[in-house]
């Protein structure tokens, strides 16, 4: 177990009333044990409690070989693994609950008695968002690799492909670089298809003055990058270019005011009030951002809701965009790290306007 | 939305003292109203209720363009959308919950009283283990493209390449003949990593006489298709080749016997049973097999715990394998769709000794 770690979520539970809870999520679960298991449809829990006992529950056909220092209680495809966690839970006392434990389980450890009544846990989640120094290194090397993936990728766009041609030739990237592969699924959209801000690539082909959004990212040593570039097929139109300037703009607004104390909805309105200054406010239909690192989406937005300051250590991303519907769709996104006095942007590929093909 | 679907699924509810779920799972919602929609970490349900009224909750991020027969409820990032669930649910009555239903909804539509009690509801996951004639043929072209598929691959092996480049390949084949691509991470694993029945393709290079285990699929038309075949580096040692042939009868006997009405616990048995009584009982450490059809993993196991018989229409897979720690690894895996008197066997790509390069 990584102790400092385990030691500061079990302080943190305390201060929500808490002695126990289960912790579900793959990624919290290496976060704590440096053990990472990809559990598919079988149940994987931690179960942690202020005063030890400490308990990893895993189906035997995950074998660790690792000393993790932590109990692990294997169960078979046979058996129950929900009331070996009742057995072990204090009854008397509330248990709290990984955000995204199935419905299966958690109804299952209620009707066990497995707890005095069951809350929403996010101790884990808020500890990941505040980096180490070796994770801000193991950011900065992923950011560092896409940015390269990213110029290689435009730099080989003739305009001939289809979105899912581009998204392969992504994959071969990332392969040759010696990551682990993407941090999610490519989003490169072209023209209309870009206007939607959840568009998945498909088998289109780009026309000359298309807009081609590439956000990509990869996994390296278990982190995960994410970026945005905006392209346009052999020449921007007058309309792709006056948008791409506001993105562009709002991008460089949104960043320029990060630093320890400003809140996340702040750093979403600086973006967001530029561009409804000049006009396209109901074409940006996201948020600003949202925090990165062992997962491509940790918890915490960049948004209208989010009150919470930034602290330094924290990674997210800044990514305003502008979807014309039928028309084009802009997009610009860096992952920036907060600093003691200001932020450091971790991608530096050029967000000038640029023309393919 | 899919009346036969809906009012079938309906019945059942009725059937469990039900009157009402909410349905999150994106495939189920899809399966009742031909709308695929990928919310990622935000809500998607539809609520269901025997006396009508469905609504379907979703993000303004996701606008629906078709008319889905059913009155939509569009939320923004900014609200809390299981307070509207709670609004329309009969808080004095029980309330059904998809299985994978996230805890932070599911607790959150506890703490608001959205019905009298919750409980897991399974009728949409059962209803989707039954195919229709529709489906059939969607069942039938993946996995006959799945078969093309594997003969490339397989045709395309010279020895000399990773694991991770030889996935990148299928990732092109599967582009190639127009699928939406991999239905699942393709599993495709050299000797020692083939010895491990979770072993993830990296960076090995296969040597002389080392099995190579090729677990791949692919998305077509929204169904998936799933299919292993364990082929041999130049030749195979002795012990490959009795392994070998020990599960591919493991997979003809537990094949042989499948018609309605025969318990999935012993179609595992009879590949099981083969195994054991020839010595490597232990080394088959996992289910025979899965439900599949619009997800990979559909409901219903082929296990010793599932007595449940099968049904005329049902599809899933019949994958024995045998891991000899350190050494090797065999699986041969098969789709099969149970038939009024027997069963039709999806794939056609031969299970016999093939080596490569």
């Amino acid at each position: 177990m990584k102790d400092l770690r385990l030691n500061a979520a079990l302080e943190q539970m305390k201060n929500e009333g808490l002695t126990q809870m289960v912790v579900s999520d793959p990624i919290s679960v290496y976060y704590l044990t440096g053990e990472m298991v990809h559990p598919g449809e079988r149940l994987l829990a931690l179960y942690i409690n202020v005063n030890g006992n400490h308990k990893l529950f895993i189906s035997e056909l995950f074998p660790i070989h690792n000393d993790l220092g932590v109990e692990i209680v294997y169960f078979t495809d046979n058996e129950n693994p929900v009331e070996y966690i009742a057995n072990v839970a204090e009854k008397n006392a509330p248990m709290g609950i990984d955000k995204n434990w199935p419905a299966r389980f958690l109804i299952s450890l209620m009707d066990l008695n497995g707890g005095s009544k069951f809350q929403i846990c996010n101790v884990i989640d808020n500890l990941r968002t505040i980096k180490d120094e070796e994770e801000k290194d193991a950011m900065r090397l992923a950011s560092k690799l896409n940015d390269e993936a990213m110029g290689k990728l435009i730099d080989s766009i003739k305009g001939d492909e289809t979105e899912i041609q581009l998204a392969n030739r992504l994959a071969k990237i990332y392969e040759e670089q010696g990551t682990q592969g993407f941090s999610f699924d490519p989003i490169i959209v072209f023209g209309a298809n870009a206007a939607d801000p959840h568009g998945e690539p498909g088998n289109n082909v780009a026309k000359v003055g298309d807009t081609v959004i590439i956000d990509i990212g990869c996994l390296k040593d278990n982190y995960c990058s994410d970026m945005t570039r905006t392209v346009f097929l052999k020449e921007p139109s007058t309309k792709g270019k006056e948008v791409y300037e506001i993105v562009a703009e709002a991008n460089r607004r949104a960043e320029a005011i990060i630093k320890p104390g400003v809140k996340f909805s702040e750093i979403d309105a600086a973006a967001r009030d530029f561009i409804t200054e000049k006009g396209y406010g109901k074409y940006f239909t996201h948020r600003t951002g949202h925090s990165i690192g062992l997962d491509v989406h940790d918890l915490g937005d960049v948004s209208g809701i989010n009150n919470n300051p930034v602290q330094p250590g924290m990674i997210f991303s800044i990514e305003p965009g502008i979807y014309l519907p039928g028309e084009l769709g802009v997009r610009i996104e860096d992952l920036v790290l907060v600093t003691e006095d200001g932020c450091e942007i971790l991608n530096s590929y050029s967000k000038d306007i640029i023309t393919v093909g």
